[in-house]
């Protein structure tokens, strides 16, 4: 539909599904969406950058940038910060110059299955994943418009420094930051019940 | 130290540092030990068991789970929720009963250099980190503790049906039920600026 066919990196469209299958369990459609944006982001930052990521949305899209750059939820190099946009954005670890990557309403009009897979306006029942898979093949990141950012001065602050102490209700250790008891023993409604 | 070396489920030691370092960018003391409880927690499941996981920090421990179980971030199969543990959970996702695997302070009398990794006694720069990991791999999972657990009832309802759309103030996308406007306008403190 519109010329040649985007990699996805070092990846082939098809090599990177099999990734995503390994990884997320399935080649989600926004994991391949959201790896294009991700390489499309990177080339938008200086080559000598040393850049962290914020992902707007919890939904497939961190996980674009966890197979597609050093950055993880773990190492906290990517922070998710849920806004509910399909957006992301590279941000250089020392100035907080970056740039984000969106989904451009505008530019959805010419691919109605990604418009209304992102929509959620067709049922998954009835959602013909094979064509809408080929529309994002073609489509890559030419669905997305870009944007120059400066990150908010918190995401550059160092880590605070944790003292370690003993929970004095559940005896496990916690950063004493938090309390003078552990979340989890201030109420975090994560159990219902521990043995 | 304590008899056999313990392999990482499929993985042995050094293997499973290579993989650390691919996705994480270096083989964490959290992560390599992080291995251990994830692998420890999947052998106290029911063999045919569906699991999610719960963490109860972000360092570390995360990467652990997405890289030895198909669950992920981005799938959304795995929650981080920070109690600022050392400490992750496996539920059924049906029935929400599951397991705990947590760090044991008792249990790290025997392992001084984990203990003082874990507390952060010792300064970064003076930590012998080969000898930390070595006696992480003699350790393996026996510096923890399991405990039955019942999930929350919230981890087990389906995911709330969102109505997508465009948001009038940045014109992007996004779930009406965050309100009237995105909530990046509602004013996230994500960015400074804006290009």
């Amino acid at each position: 539909m519109h010329g040649a066919v985007m990699d996805i990196g070092p990846y082939t469209f098809d090599q990177f599904k099999e990734k995503a299958k390994e990884f997320h369990g399935f080649p989600a459609p926004g994991l391949m969406l959201g790896a294009y944006m991700v390489e499309y982001a990177k080339t938008l930052m200086p080559e000598d950058a040393v850049y962290d990521a914020v992902v707007e949305t919890g939904k497939c899209l961190p996980d674009a940038v966890q197979l597609l750059t050093m950055l993880s939820v773990g190492n906290n190099w990517m922070k998710v910060v849920d806004l509910g946009r399909y957006a992301l954005s590279l941000y250089d670890k020392q100035t907080g110059a970056g740039w984000r990557v969106y989904v451009d309403p505008a530019k959805l009009k010419e691919w109605p299955l990604i418009e209304s897979w992102l929509l959620k306006t067709v049922p998954k029942k009835e959602q013909d994943t094979e064509a809408l898979l080929a529309q994002i093949q073609a489509a890559g990141h030419t669905v997305c418009s870009s944007q120059p950012i400066q990150i908010h001065s918190r995401f550059l602050e160092p880590a605070e420094k944790r003292d370690i102490v003993l929970c004095p209700q559940c005896g496990e250790y916690y950063p004493l930051q938090h309390g003078n008891v552990c979340r989890g023993c201030q109420g975090s409604e994560l159990y219902n019940h521990r043995g």
